[in-house]
Parts: C-alpha cells; sequence; structure tokens
C-alpha cells in the first residue's frame, strides 16, 4: 500500500460501536466508570479491530543510524546500534524480556543500521540507507528516502493484519535517536529546541547544550516545512523515525490499534498524526517518558500516556508494559458479569 | 502470631541486597536507570524475598459492613456487600477477571459482613460481628475487636507464607467503606474532613456534604488517639480495613511484599504503617485511586502509586494490575543480559 493509498483509507472510529460497547460497561456490576481508563482501553481496542480479545500481539523495533552523532549528541558509540539489534535477535535484551512477559512478538527491521546484517529469524531486512545524512549540515535523507520509510512501515501494517496480528506496538534502536525526534518536536510544536530537548541514554550537562545548538542548527540550516510531514522526517528525522511514522499510518489505514512507545515512537506517531488528523484515533500511548519534550508530543497527538515510570530505554518496553494492560481491560470486558446476571442490585449514582 | 509478636519481627529490608541487585541492573546493557521504576519494582522485591521470580501471586479480598450506611453515606445498598461476595465466589466480578490475567488466586475473606455465608471453597469466614456499629453514634467496634481484625490479617500472611505465596495483594468490599477510609485519613494526617472525604461509588453533592458532616461528627464524637492507631481502626474503621492492615503487617512481619490496591485497602496499610514505620518497605502502592483523600495517605506511607488509571472500584482491582508490572520488572532482572553477556560497548554516561 502506497502513502497515498494509505492516507485515503484512514477514517474516524465508528462513534456508534464505541457507544455499544461503553453501554455493556455500564451494565457490568461495578459502579459506572469505577474501571476508569481500563473502560477507555476495552472500548476503543473493541471499536478499531470489531473485536474483544487479541489474538497476537507484536512489537516491531526498528532500527537506524544517525549522521548527526559525529557531532558528539550520544553518550554511546554508534556501534552500539548493531550490537543492540543482534542482542534483540539472540533474545537477551529488555524489549525480549518485557515482550515475553506480555506474549508479543519481537520484529525487528533493519530500517537503516550502519551494518551489514546476515538475513535471520526475527530481522526484516528494510535498509533504506546505511545511517542518515548529518543533519547539522544538510538534510538526513532525500525526500524519496522519506517516502520508502513511510511506505516500508504502511507494509508492515499490512502485513500483520494479514497475518492475525490485533495488537501491535512500536520500538525503536538507533544511538543518537533522540536528536532527530527532539527536532521533529521542536518543528511540529514550534517550542524552543532547549523545551524539547535532553539527556537521551545520559549525557551530561556540556553535551546537552552542545545537542540543543546541533539541533537549532540543524532546523536554521534545513528550514523543514512543518505544513509537510514528510519533508520534516526527510530533513530532520530519521529512517526507523520513519518506519514507525509509516506502521501507525498504516495501522489507522488498516484499522489496527497501535501502541506507541517512549520519546522516538512518539516523534514518528506525530509525523503520522500530522500526515492525517484521524490516526490520533488508532494511538494508544504506552508510557511518559522522562525525555522533556515528550509530553508536548503526545499533547499534540491527544493521547494521554497508559504508564508513568520513569522509563527512557526505547526498544518498544514501555509499550509491551501497555499491552498488558490493554490486555486486561479486554479480559474485564469479556468476564465481569453485568448486574443482573450477578444478581447484585444497582445504585442510586445522583 | 500475635499483634506484639508481628511488630516485634519487622525489621528494615537489607540495604547491601538491595545494592547487590541494583548492581546487576547496572550491568546490564542498557543505560543505567533506563528501566526507570521497573528497577525498583525488581530490587525491592528481590531484596524482601530473596527470590527472582513469584512462583504464586494471591489476593486477599477482605468484605465487611459498616454501621455509618444508615446516615446515608453510599451510592448502593447494604445488600450488595454479601451480593458482591458471592459474585466474587462465582467468579463474575472485576477483582477475578483481573486477577485471572494477572495469575493470581482471589481469596475472599468474610470479615464482618451483614450476611451468613455457607462456606464455601475461596471464601475464609473470619467474622468478627455482623457489621461495624455506626461510627456517628459510637466506637465502630470494640479495642479487642480491632486486635482480633488485625490478628486475623496477620495470621493470613503467615498462611499465605507457608503456602508459597511470593506476592500478596490487598482488596476490600463493604458499602459505605470509603467513610471510615477517610476517618483515618482525617484523622492521621490532621487534615480537614473535606479534604480527604470524595464520592465514593458515585454520590452527589448533597449526599457528600452529608458525608462530610457524618465524618466530623464521628470524629469530634468518637476522638480516636492519633498515635494510638488500634484506637482510631476501633472508633472510625472497619472489620475489613482491619484485616487489610492486619495482612499489611503480617507481610511486613513475615518478609513478604504486599501490593496495596487503592483508597480503603490504603488506610488499612496506613494503619499498619502507624504501628510500625517499618511496615512501609513491604508496601508496593498499587495505582492512584480518584478518590482525593488517597494522595494524602500514601504520602505519609512514603510510597508512590504504580499505576495512575482513574480507576476507583476497590476490591484488590488495581492490585492485580500492578502484579503483572511487578511480574515484569523480575523478568526483566533474570532475563535481561549484561554488557559483557550481550557483547554491546557500554556508553560514557557523563
Amino acid at each position: 500500500m502506497d502513502l497515498e493509498t494509505a492516507l485515503k483509507n484512514i477514517s474516524a472510529v465508528d462513534p456508534a460501536r464505541l457507544g455499544d460497547i461503553q453501554d455493556h460497561l455500564d451494565r457490568q456490576a461495578k459502579p459506572r466508570g469505577s474501571l476508569g481508563r481500563l473502560e477507555e482501553f476495552a472500548r476503543r481496542f473493541a471499536a478499531i479491530t470489531g473485536r474483544r480479545e487479541i489474538r497476537k500481539k507484536a512489537v516491531f523495533t526498528f532500527a537506524g543510524d544517525h549522521g548527526v552523532t559525529e557531532e558528539g549528541v550520544s553518550a554511546f558509540p554508534r556501534e552500539v546500534t548493531p550490537q543492540m539489534v543482534l542482542n534483540f535477535l539472540s533474545g537477551g535484551a529488555a524489549i525480549n524480556a518485557l515482550a515475553r512477559h506480555a506474549g508479543a512478538e519481537v520484529i525487528v527491521v533493519d530500517m537503516g543500521v550502519d551494518y551489514d546484517f546476515e538475513p535471520r529469524e526475527g530481522l526484516l531486512l528494510k535498509k533504506v540507507g546505511r545511517g542518515t545524512r548529518n543533519f547539522a549540515k544538510g538534510p538526513a535523507m532525500s525526500r524519496e528516502e522519506a517516502v520508502r520509510c513511510l511506505e516500508t512501515g504502511i507494509e508492515l501494517a499490512v502485513w500483520a493484519r494479514e497475518q492475525g496480528f490485533d495488537l501491535v506496538g512500536t520500538g525503536d534502536m538507533g544511538i543518537g535517536n533522540t536528536t532527530p525526534s527532539a527536532a521533529i518536536a521542536a518543528v511540529f510544536t514550534g517550542l524552543p529546541v532547549s523545551s524539547v530537548t535532553h539527556r537521551g541514554t545520559g549525557i551530561g550537562d556540556a553535551a546537552l547544550a552542545n545537542k540543543v545548538r546541533v539541533i537549532e542548527a540543524g532546523i536554521a540550516l534545513n528550514a523543514p516545512d512543518a505544513k509537510d510531514p514528510v519533508d520534516v522526517l526527510a530533513k530532520v528525522g530519521g529512517y526507523e523515525i520513519g518506519g514507525i511514522a509509516g506502521l501507525v499510518l498504516g495501522c489507522a489505514a488498516v484499522g489496527l490499534p497501535v501502541v506507541v512507545d517512549g520519546f522516538i515512537s512518539t516523534a514518528g506517531a506525530l509525523i503520522a498524526a500530522e500526515l492525517h488528523p484521524q490516526v490520533r484515533d488508532y494511538i494508544f500511548a504506552a508510557h511518559q517518558s522522562v525525555e522533556i519534550g515528550h509530553s508536548h508530543m503526545l499533547e499534540r497527538i491527544g493521547q494521554r500516556p497508559i504508564l508513568n515510570l520513569d522509563m527512557r530505554l526505547g526498544e518498544g518496553t514501555g509499550g509491551a508494559l501497555a499491552m498488558e494492560l490493554i490486555d486486561a481491560s479486554l479480559q474485564a470486558l469479556r468476564e465481569v458479569r453485568t448486574f443482573d446476571a450477578a444478581g447484585v442490585s444497582e445504585g442510586d449514582e445522583r
């Protein structure tokens, strides 16, 4: 499915379906609304998919390298990107442990790592380039590459739907990728770069000040157009961020709920939401990242994070945890008896 | 185990053990501390129990009736307490669905429901009385009854430990029980009753104003002594709240981590924490309740809630969800490889 078709296929979630599910939740033997956001999760999932059960879940962890790392924006060396991809494939990373706990598959997508991987199970080779170019010196990628990233993600959503996945999560791996993510946040929110840029994997004050300067210079030099999200992705984005944006867009196009992980994933989701406003209805914001720019992007997307556990790892880890709560909300939707069926007297909720 | 012995057996969690576990977490291939509160959960669970895995989990849902319901403080009629107990036993309530999702048993404890249950599997008959007395007119129970509630909870912790449960959750059912819980909150925090009293299952403004007046009058009449938590439980508490307090205290005494659900459970946990300060180290606060008095009690206990999902149901529902996150944190503790083992380069976290 190409970008244009995906955009045409996106429509609002049916309000009648949402209403029917809430009616059932209101007949369950509990004070009305007392399961709080669990009711929202169940309602939205069931209205989007027409199902009340998750058959299969997958976390797509998109990996890419970033030319901007040559500006000293990260605490970790660039070779960590392929090392972590190999760690994902052998099952030893945090996303593997947490996805196993959630009963989700981990599918790693090489969108643009600066390393040639052998074909391996669990790894999709979709390389658009060997690392982006340094956006402090010019555009990170061409417009054609940006579209290719988006369409790769869209195709994965189509594939996931065909394979019977009912819930999809996003994740990222890419040394340096909080830098393009902060740039994307600044461009769309209009906030100063210093208000949306943080410590990533753990840089100190001097490195943070440098990171802010690098992003400011990159935005000034490339002048990304906030009204043209593909332009923003091309000029200050990243390959894995484009893959995430495409997956989120594709999920909205094929009717799959998508759990968006933390800061980098939200930058991708924001590009998708700026391309089509109704993408927002399909997004579950997994958690509140420690990164200071995250809440500003979530506000623009209009979704409240499900969890707030001071996490800042990425990989899709927050998304895997949030999937468990969505799954639990559906178990409550299916199994909690109504007042009538349970023989419980109703209240007088004045 | 009696109350005095339990209090003698409580000691601080070993800081050396906490340090050893954090050292391991810091060697795992991820930016230091990047799993946020998951690291805290894993560290505390493992330090308390000496284990890195939960063998069995149980939610103890304590039920009791309240004489103060004759003052019109609840939106639901009193017969709902036994009706919901029967619903728990037949597996149709929200706590059943969410505990099944978490892999936890539900054990219902009749502490003082105004109804005679037949013996049934999953129900422990520990009735201290058939509903408390109306605390607007005198003490809710005698001091002896309060101690009996506490010792019943303590014995359940001893039993849970013997049975191989590694993680225990608290829950409650009792029409009217946000009223004694708010009274307990007011007594220990010293805040005005109106700052800690809220809508329970869903009362309107006039009923809320009445509820505040009832609690104020009950505290003025009974003059519970905040320095004597057993006196507070007796004068303005409830049988199920006493059971919860005892379970929390007992868990600290036998070295079991305890997940404390929402507003009512926290009132019980606060009584336990006021009886012995180190009880706090064994408490995992499951979630932030919608009830306005909840955060004031949590502050006094010194634990941050794990979840904030606008829930206000009780039963142990928030606790069951939080157990899944604690379980996930342990899977990460066990399975995430170290930098060395994964062949990943370390960062320079300045």
